[in-house]
C-alpha cells in the first residue's frame, strides 16, 4: 500500500469539499468491506499504487474571507461552497488556511511568495494542486513558480496557460517536477455527450440541421459564467467540432441562467436536429444532470495521483497518462495515441511496484 | 454514370415507399441543382458508382390482399403503409404486385416458387430485397433460395438466418451470386444512440446504476411487436452489452405501445441513472424521434448498392462494406476491422471504375 | 387533540407500508419541533381534529405467504412490497397479519367471515381500509359486509363498485356506518395532469391535434396492468374527457412497461401536440416522476380520517368531505358541489369540536 | 356577414406577418370548404360577427430602414423578421409603410404627429394595432393619442401603461372611442403552463420544493431580452404566484439565450420538484415549444374585433371583454368576474346584431 499523498491547494472551493468528502466516503466504504473495484465513480482504482483515498491535506490558499485563517475543515464547507454534506465524518488534518497570494504580491521576490514556497516546504506537500476561479493568468503562474521553486509537482485544473507554455514546462522538466495540466475534462461533461451525440449523427450519415445546448447552475461559476459567457461560448463550440459536424448551426449557452436552488448541481439541455433518408427529420432532446463538483473531483483525483506518482518515480515536466482527463493538455491532443496514454500509466505503475519490492 | 439497380422486392411496406420516395425525392434535388455531396441524410453518394436514384423497380412479391395485383405504385401507398407522402411525382414503374410465396409453397418444387423464378429471370432483376415481416424464417429462405436460382443478389433486412447459415453463404459463393445479410441496423436507431451513452459513461468512469429504453410507434412493426416483445427485448438489451458495461440493472421495452396516430414515427425514451465521483448521482433523459422506415430505408441504400454492384464485378457472397449497416452480418461482427470494411468498398469502386473504363 | 383512530386493514402492500411509515415520519418530526402547517405533502393537517400521525394499527388481513401470521411491523416492509425505507423507527402494533378471505369463503356464513367480523369487533377498530389488488369484486364487497357487521367505518380505494351500490350504501346508512368510495383518486396522478394541460389548451382556444400519456413502474401493479391494460386504458382516455377535448386522437398506455429497478416509482410521459393561430403546432413534452405508494397514501390519510370522524360523530354513509379525493364518489361526480364539500369538512370540525368541549 | 376591420398598426414585425399571413390562410380554407368551427387554433370564429378573415391592412408605421417606403406586403416579410412563409398567397393592401413617431416628434403639435393622425383619418382606419418592442413607454401614449385625435379605436398589445392609465382611459370613453389593453396574454404561454402546474401542485395538497423555469428563442424579442432580464424575470415570477404557491425557491429565465436557428419559435423549459406524502419527492420536467408570433397573432385577432366592435356599436373605453386575453386589463383583473367577460361578448354580439338586421 501506497503512502498517502501529501496535498496542497490553491482555492478552497466546491472542487476541494467534493475530493475531502468523497476520500473520506471511499475509506469508509472501504471499512465497510466494499473492495475497490466495486468502487462507484471510479475507473482506477490504483495509479503508481495509490488509491482513491491516499489523501493528506497539509496546507491550503484562499482570499475569501470566509477560508482564511478558518481551519481547513470548516473553511471546506463555508459559503458559498455549496457541495452536498456527504454524511461522512471529516478528519481534522490539523491546519488552517493560508491567506494566497494578490496580484500585487505575483513575483517571486515578493514576502507573501515567500511565504507560499516555505508553506509548501514545510508541509512537505507532494502535489500543489490549482483550482482557484478561472480567469486568473497571473495567478496561475505564480503559484505553478511557486510549486517549482519548492520542487512540489503542479496541477492546474483551469484554462489558464501553464502546461502549454513551453518554458515554463522545460524547467520542471529540467528540475525533475510534474507539471500536470491544461483544464480538467470534466468526470461526464456536457460537450462530452453533445459531441458523441454528434459524432454518431455524422458517423451513420445523418445531416445535421441544428443543435443547441444550454448549461444552468446554482454554483459560483455559474454565476460568473452569466458575466464571461463569450469567450466560454466559442470554446465550448470548438469543443464539438470534429470531422463530419459542421457547427454553424450550433449554439452553445454556456450559462442560461444562475439558479440558487440547484446548488452544485448543474443541469444541460440539449436538442439536436437532424436529416435522414429523404430529408426526413430525425430528433434528439437530452437533459443531463449532474454534481458538477463531483463531475471535476473525479478527474482531480486521477490528475493528482498521475503528479504524485509521476513526482516519486522521479519523472518531471508532463505526463502522458494525464491525457484523457485534460481539455488541453501540454503538446495539444494530436501528440498523444491511446497508446501513449497506456503506456505513460504502465511505466508510473512498473516503476512504482518495482521501488514498493525495495 | 452506373446504370440503375433492377430491383424486385419480397415486402411492399412502408419500408419500400420510403425508398421509392425517396430515390425520386433526391433525384429531383438534383434536377434542381443539389450537388449529390449536399443530399441530406446521405453518407455515400456512390457505391460503386451507384447513386442514391439509380433505382428501377421490376418486381414485387406480398400477400397481402391491398397490394396484391395492384400496380406497385399504388400498392407502394396502400394501407395499412402509412409513410407519409413525400410530395415528390412517383413514376410508375408499369408493372403489378405479383402473390408472394405462402408457407405452403416454400418448396422450390412448387408452381408458386417457381413462378417466383421466373419472375426475377424475366424481370431482369439485380436484386432482390427482403423485407417482409419478422418472424417468416421459411420464407425469408424460400426467397434466398428463388434468387439463388435466378442469379439475383439477395439482400435480407430482418433478424430471419440468412446470410449466417454457413452453407446457404457458401451455396451463393460458389455461384458467384452476392448475400448480403443479415438484418439491418437502423440509419439512427435506439439501440445505436442508447449504446453510445452506456459505452461513454462507462469510457469516462462513472458507474451505471440502472437504465431503461422504451420505444412508440404506430405503424405495423408496433402493432406486432406488442405481441412478441420477449425475444425482441433480449436481443435490444444483448446490442447494449458492451465492455464496462453491466446490463443487469437495464431494461428494454421494444414496444411500450402502438400509438396510431404517430403512424410511421417512432418516439423512444431513454434513462440512465450513474454514479460519478463519491457516488453522487449523474442522470440522463433522452427523448429521440425518427421517422422509423426512413431510418430502414437509409441503409437499404447502402446494402442494395453493395449488392447490386459485387454482383456487377462478380463478387458472390457476402461482402465487408456491408457490416457496420447490419446488425449480424454473415460470419459476426468480430470478424471484420473497419480497414475490412473500408478495403471491401475500395474494391467494390475500383473494379466498377475500371469496368466503366472499358 | 383527537385520539388515534383505530385501523384495520385488508391488504398489506407498498400503500400499507408508506402509510404507516409516514404517519411514524411525521410524528418524528413533530417531535422535533416542525409546525403541523409546514408538514410537506399535507393539504389538511386535521381532519375532525384528528392529526396525520394520529393511526393505531389493529388488525390487518392478506394471503400472501410472506405476510399472512407475520408480525404487522414485519408484513409491511416484507416482498414484494418494495416502497423506500424512510428511516425512521417504527412501532411494533403487536399484532400479526391474519389470513384473509378466500373466494369460497365470501359468504357471511362462513367461518372465515365470521373470524374477520369477530377480529374487527375485538380489535375496536374504527375503519378498515380496503386497499386489496384491483379486480377483486367479490373481495370488496365481502369485506365491506364483514365492516357493517361489525359497524366499522369502510374506505374502499380500489375502482371494484361498493359505495356506487345503492343497497349496500342504505344499509351503511341506515346502520349509522360510514361507507367511503370508490376509487382513490392519486395525489399527483398521470390523468390530474394531463388532464389539466388538455383543459388548459382547449380554455386558451387551441386545437389539439394529438396526443399521448405512458406510465412506467416497478411495483406490482405494473406488473399486473400489462395484463389487464385495455380495460383500464379506456377508464384513463374518458378521465381527460372534457369540454373542448376530444379524445379521438389521444392514446394513453396505462403500463408501457414493468421496469423492476424503478421499484415503487412511477413515471409517466406525456406529449401533447396542438395547433394555434394559422395552424402553427404547438407541442408539450412532459415527464412526471413519482412514489407510486405515498401518491395513494397522501389520499388515504384524508379518506380514513374523514371515515373515522364521521363514525365518531354518528354519521353514516357517503360523506361528500371525500368527494376530491376519489374517482367515483358515490351519487357520482356531478352530484356534488365545491360548496358541498367545504360543507361537509365544515360539519365533521364542528361536531367534533363540540364533542371535545364536553 | 360583417365588414372587414380597416387595420392600422404601429410596429410591422413577426406579429404583422403571422396576422397578415395567418387571415389570407383561414380564408383560403374557408373557400377550400372548411367550416369555421373547425379552423385550428380559433376559440371564437366570430366576435360581434366579425370573422378571422375579415380584415384590410390599411396604414402602417415602423422605423426600420428594411420597411419604411415598402410596399406593406413586403415589408412585412423583411428582415430581422423571421416569421415562416404560411405557403399562401398573400393580397397586395396597395400601401407603403410610413416612418412612424420618434422620441422626438412625440407631441401632438409636432409635423410627424399630424402626419400620422393624417394619415389614420384618410385611412379610415377602425382600429390601431400598437406592437412596437416593448419599452417605449412614450411611443405608446403618443400612438394612442394619435388614435384617439383620429378616433381610431387603439388596441395595446404591450406592457407600456395605456389603459391603465385613468386620465387616458376617462378620455377614450367621453370620445366613445375604444381603448383595449394593456400587454397581451399569449395563446399558449410559458406563464399560463407553469402557473397552471404550479397550481394544481397546491390544489392537490403536495409542497412545492423548487421549480425554475427558462426560455430561448431566435427572434428579436429574445436577442433584446438578454438585456433587459431583470426585470422581465420578477414581472414572470409575479405571475405564478397565487394562492398555496410560495415562489420563494422559484426561478424564471425570461430569455437564456438568443439562438438565431429557432428564428421564430421559442422553446421553455419547465422543472418543478415537490414534495408528497412523507416528503418523498415528485418531479416534473416539461417542454414547450411554440411558434412565438402565432401565439401573439392567436390572441390579437380577439383583441382588433373587440376594439372594431365595440367602436362600431359606439362602446368607447374599455371592454370587459378582453381580460382573459390581456396580462394587465384596465382596473386589474380582480375587477371582473368571468360573468362580466361573457356579458361583455353577449353585448358586442347583441348590438352586432341588432344593427345588422336594421
Amino acid at each position: 500500500m501506497a503512502e498517502s499523498i501529501r496535498l496542497a491547494v490553491a482555492g478552497v472551493g466546491n472542487n476541494i469539499s467534493a475530493l475531502f468528502q468523497g476520500a473520506e466516503l471511499y475509506r469508509k466504504m472501504s471499512a465497510e468491506g466494499v473492495a475497490e473495484a466495486d468502487f462507484p465513480g471510479i475507473k482506477r482504482p490504483r495509479i503508481g499504487g495509490i488509491g482513491v483515498s491516499d489523501l493528506t491535506f497539509v496546507a491550503a490558499f484562499d482570499l475569501h474571507p470566509n477560508k482564511v485563517g478558518v481551519p481547513f475543515k470548516d473553511a471546506v464547507l463555508a459559503e458559498p461552497n455549496n457541495y452536498p454534506l456527504l454524511g461522512v465524518e471529516l478528519p481534522d488534518p490539523g491546519f488552517s488556511v493560508d491567506a494566497g497570494l494578490t496580484e500585487e504580491d505575483a513575483d517571486p521576490s515578493s514576502p507573501a511568495f515567500r511565504r507560499i514556497v516555505e508553506r509548501l516546504r514545510e508541509s512537505k506537500a507532494e502535489v500543489l494542486l490549482y483550482s482557484l476561479p478561472t480567469g486568473l493568468q497571473w495567478a496561475a503562474i505564480a503559484y505553478a513558480r511557486a510549486a517549482l521553486e519548492a520542487k512540489v509537482a503542479f496541477v492546474n485544473c483551469t484554462p489558464e496557460l501553464v502546461a502549454r507554455t513551453p518554458e515554463l514546462l522545460e524547467e520542471f522538466e529540467k528540475a525533475g517536477v510534474p507539471l500536470i495540466g491544461d483544464d480538467l475534462a470534466s468526470h461526464l461533461g456536457t460537450s462530452v455527450v453533445h459531441r458523441a451525440l454528434l459524432g454518431l449523427l455524422s458517423e451513420r450519415g445523418l445531416s445535421l440541421a441544428s443543435s443547441y445546448q444550454l448549461n444552468l447552475g446554482g454554483n459560483e461559476d455559474f454565476r460568473n459564467l452569466r458575466e464571461r459567457g463569450a469567450s466560454k461560448r466559442q470554446s465550448k463550440i470548438n469543443a464539438l467540432a470534429q470531422e463530419g459536424v459542421d457547427t454553424s448551426n450550433v449554439e452553445v449557452i454556456p450559462s442560461a441562467g444562475y439558479v440558487a436552488h440547484l446548488k452544485d448541481h448543474k443541469v444541460a439541455m440539449l436538442n439536436i436536429e437532424g436529416l435522414g433518408w429523404a430529408g426526413t427529420p430525425v430528433s434528439i432532446d437530452l437533459k443531463l444532470k449532474v454534481q458538477d463538483s463531483s463531475n471535476a473531483a473525479g478527474v482531480i483525483i486521477d490528475l493528482i495521483r498521475i503528479a504524485a506518482a509521476a513526482r516519486r518515480v522521479g519523472f518531471g515536466g508532463f505526463s502522458a497518462a494525464a491525457v484523457k482527463v485534460l481539455k488541453s493538455p501540454a503538446g495539444g491532443h494530436p501528440s498523444y495515441t491511446s497508446e501513449d496514454v497506456a503506456e505513460a500509466y504502465r511505466q508510473l505503475d512498473a516503476v512504482t511496484e518495482a521501488m514498493a519490492e525495495k
